[in-house]
């Protein structure tokens, strides 16, 4: 399954040694065709990696016959260096295959500001090369793990005969514009590259984007969907955007299920608004605060730290009209205390934050994780 | 010292049982003239607390002759009982002094959510009343402590006989726009509620507004600052703002000193910005990455969280030409690595962060916590 399970595509991860750890850190996912248009969104971050600046170029071509992806470094913040290693890498993979450099994507995740090992790298890719088969999906998605501690894939099919498989990787710095992780989509459905770029926006604005476990946007982070066409079938575009919805959704509730020291998935809905931007700031503000997010790590339903965070955002709302719900228990209403907050129950892993503005009829949903003792262990005691 | 420094100003702290650990949650402080000159700045939050909407009007008038501040529960989301609850302990004041009503400024600090004792405060308003002396200064600043380890103070005294005298609380949710906090200034110097407003704006954006803890807004902090004349000195304006702007600076560091959990001061400097608001938006993005916090609370100089925040501003820059440099040690320039980062010592609590954007000659400087494991402890353990 995951990116090999659309027809058309073969996948390998393989061991460079760039990870100190030994384990596999180079992925190769390469399209047979017949067609092979791409679409990509990436990171909105000033600060770009190398292979984003590499990987914008190929994407603005709309083609791409492989993706190559290596974890144990960012290669960003790497100079000139760092930008040859990354297209030595894209070379590399085209003297293996015989694709055009310009159409091989080239993904990079790991430490800010350390070059790669291009030598080891550069074998790393002939490895994977010689390992690419129809089951290479799984070692693929090992390959591009950081402090992932699981392999996050995903799958779609159609009635109408065409699949989506996708693989993530992701475990901190998700935060929007774009949701920062890489993920490979594949499809074999027959979609150009228009078609592609249109629907992953649509999907990704309200799955990855809306995903923020710890308001840090990395440099280095993409969602790229590739199409082989190998089912000769041309989707409805409507249904195909739903398709890659869902699984954008499942990916990304995967991410913030692993994310780095979390406790608490934590799901921010911001309903009654007067428009979803409204209930997007709403949402996020509360995601972003610290206060609310340890005070749920320690099981407490401190609605006086989510009303604190919403009236810091410029919203339509009064602010003595707001309902506020955890995990169905009506906390606060419209300025008072409501049920009382000892009904709440956080024993469990998922929490449901329902604030009703009483503004409109709009709503938006972020998703973010709580603060919490592994999560100051896992950024302070580790470089990363 | 402290707000009884300058002449005209008598004070107390009393225990009204507010808090529970028993100690002293009742502040008051009375300006016996002959001036009752007062300005303030209050949160901008858009939830506010109860003593905010009323101080809010006390302050529109421009005199306010006590100010009365009570720890032990924040009076906000509490609803017209809560409202009531603040204009009868303005009322007991009133009674008590002499003064108008709507002369008296109060404040409260606490958790949100929570109906204040009523007979309680007025009973420890009654009892504060009755302790005020010229020494009352430190039992005051005990008072509106919360989570707060040490009582915060600070004075000025200008060669032509004026003195400024302050006391603050705070050491979470310290967050402009006004870092939150319960700040009292008091002065015998002569100046009317235009002048004092002129000087505590100028002041306090460059103090207060300043620091970012948390990047927690809070919804009750308020700094004030009153005037009796008793010097009965007519300061130059820039002088004295000059003087208080010190001491808001001084009081200012005390807080972040003193805030919630942490190991260090960071001092986070943005030089060569194109303009003052592009350096302190810089400098405030950094100042709330939680992955740079962690990172220096590990003693890790991660100066790629560093640039990954500021990628995330709309400041004016070339992403690759930035020089960083931690503790003096020039780490990154130019989207490079430079010096070896070994070389950063973060052993001692202060830190000094400077981020070069080499887009003009302007400069902003935000200070911050590291985030600890201290801090999730103390914001997860304990409902405030």
């Amino acid at each position: 399954m995951s990116v090999v399970g659309p027809k058309g595509f073969i996948a390998a991860g393989v061991a460079a040694g760039l990870k100190t750890s030994g384990g596999l850190d180079v992925a190769l996912v390469v399209n047979q065709g017949p067609n092979n248009a791409v679409a990509a969104v990436f990171t909105t971050n000033r600060c770009l990696a190398n292979p984003i600046l590499w990987s914008k170029q190929v994407i603005a071509g709309g083609q791409a016959s492989a993706i190559v992806l290596n974890s144990g470094g960012a290669n960003c913040y790497t100079g000139a260096q760092g930008f040859q290693t990354t297209h030595a890498t894209a070379e590399k993979v085209a003297e293996l295959t015989g694709f055009p450099a310009a159409e091989i994507v080239v993904c990079s995740t790991g430490l800010i500001g350390e070059q790669l090992d291009r030598p080891k790298l550069l074998s790393g890719v002939t490895s994977a090369f010689e390992s690419l088969s129809e089951s290479g999906g799984q070692d693929a998605a090992h390959a591009i793990m950081t402090t992932d501690t699981v392999v996050k894939l995903g799958t779609r099919s159609s009635t109408e005969g065409w699949t989506l498989g996708g693989m993530a990787k992701g475990a901190g710095m998700l935060a929007p514009g774009l949701a920062t992780m890489l993920v490979v989509i594949t499809t074999d459905a027959v979609l150009n590259s228009e078609q592609l770029d249109t629907a992953l926006r649509a999907a990704t604005r309200v799955s990855f984007d809306r995903l923020d476990s710890d308001g840090c946007m990395s440099t280095n982070d993409q969602v790229t969907l590739m199409s082989s066409g190998a089912s000769q079938k041309t989707p409805d575009l409507g249904e195909f955007t739903a398709s890659l919805t869902e699984l954008c959704k499942e990916l990304a509730l995967k991410l913030l299920d692993d994310a780095e020291g979390s406790s608490h998935n934590i799901h921010i809905t911001t309903e009654g608004a007067k428009t979803e931007e409204d209930a997007l700031e709403v949402s996020r503000a509360v995601a972003r605060n610290n206060l609310f997010k340890a005070a749920i790590f320690g099981k407490d339903p401190n609605w006086g730290r989510i009303l604190a965070a919403v009236g810091t955002t410029s919203a339509e709302f009064d602010p003595y009209g707001i309902d506020v719900s955890i995990n169905s228990i009506l906390i606060s209403s419209k300025g008072e205390p409501a049920e009382d907050r000892s009904k709440v129950d956080l024993s469990g892993k998922e929490v449901q934050v329902v604030i009703d503005l009483h503004a409109g009829n709009l709503s938006a949903t972020v998703v973010t994780n709580d603060l919490t003792h592994s999560y100051v262990e896992e950024n302070s005691a580790y470089s990363s």
